[in-house]
């Protein structure tokens, strides 16, 4: 289903932005890629990790944009206060997910600990947006997406988001593991980039063991013939390659 | 004169930044500089060059924060509407300043023409802010400073505005990088945050391989009894994990 205008807000969630300690990275990324989506970002705001600031912020612009995505604030210590702030914006308990706490005892085994699980409490009507490097998910409630600050982590969530927006032209998107670090794929996966220009886009996200390899374009045919290009460099580097 | 908290906000105004074809520069420089004077950024919104959202995101900026500074949208081209829309935002006109006319007359000599001239309108309140690079002025009109986009003469402006300027007491910051995931520290920080309570402000950053502990505060004394406190304990977590 295609909308002529679909918009979305942005809320970018951490003192660290403001203080100048951090640059925020994830605003282009995600303007840069709703705008290939045919999706219109139509407002930003940073605000501090302050409760009431978080609350008004995505009250606000989730009233007013089709999406709002955030960005910030989910991990395990007393200043991630993102998950609590958008339950209380949605009237709604923050609870431990049964899902979230799976991932989570299932990576980090018997080291898993209180301020881990912290990551697994999420407002109870939401769903879990895949997080293929640290594991820890962000999720999806109503119209929202939560997302972590970290860059890579963002990027991975936003393409798991993806699959949950409507888009003007359908953006088709391929994704495979393999266990090579990037460095040992950076190379073809860059040469192969530039044949293929502006019709498939390319992207790598490391995890542990492995890269996440991500290919997307509009034109369907284009991004299954550059994906399977890659998995056979894949195979040469290495036959065990693919799990 | 000093306030214990002089607070500000900035507005970004440009579909640019939004669309992803420019990368905002200002926002990092202004929130850098901003902490380094001792004034707390504490709210920032992009919108784009839609004059009802540039009058919302002012106003409501400005009667909440002490300062508000304004990033786009005075350049000479039609779709450069922040000062009539700043005018239309103090309910004042928007008229051509002589002052500003004299600057640019000098500035440009016969290659003057409507479109330069479109950049010495103002708001009839308004002071001129100096720009010592292209000449085309910014402005100030009660708590609000008027800037280019373009960083160079956006950081020469914000040198101008900074005359004029209250400062607040300086923000003293202390950060180290520990061997250590936030998990293994989230309980010993939120312990000690809740000692220090609004006195220090702790974060945690995590990068690959450890944690950036940063501890913010006015009171320099408490600020490094916090940090070495919790490099302390830190220590007791794991000996090697200060590098």
């Amino acid at each position: 289903m295609t909308k002529d205008n679909v918009t979305a807000g942005f809320l970018i969630i951490g003192n660290e932005i403001l203080s100048g300690r951090t640059i925020d990275k994830n605003l282009n990324f995600l303007a840069t890629h709703l705008t290939d989506a045919g999706i219109n970002l139509t407002e930003v705001r940073v605000v501090p990790d302050i409760e009431d600031m978080i609350i008004e912020g995505v009250n606000e612009l989730r009233s007013r944009y089709d999406y709002v995505f955030t960005s910030g604030g989910i991990g395990p210590t007393h200043d991630d206060i993102t998950s609590e702030s958008i339950a209380k914006a949605f009237g709604v308990k923050n609870v431990l997910n049964k899902e979230a706490e799976d991932i989570l005892r299932n990576h980090y085994g018997i080291k898993v600990n209180e301020a881990r699980l912290k990551m697994a409490k999420i407002p109870e009507t939401a769903t879990l947006l895949d997080n293929p490097i640290s594991s820890a998910p962000g999720f999806h409630i109503e119209n929202v997406f939560v997302m972590a600050g970290i860059p890579e982590i963002f990027q991975a969530m936003y393409f798991a988001a993806t699959k949950e927006l409507k888009t003007g032209k359908k953006m088709i998107s391929k994704e495979t593991r393999v266990a090579l670090v990037e460095s040992q794929i950076a190379h073809d996966l860059e040469e192969l980039q530039k044949e293929y220009q502006d019709a498939v886009a390319m992207g790598s996200y490391p995890f542990k063991g492995g890269t996440a390899l991500v290919f997307r374009g509009i034109d369907e045919k284009k991004v299954n013939q550059a994906h399977d290009r890659m998995i056979k460099k894949v195979k040469q580097i290495d036959p065990n390659a693919l799990q």
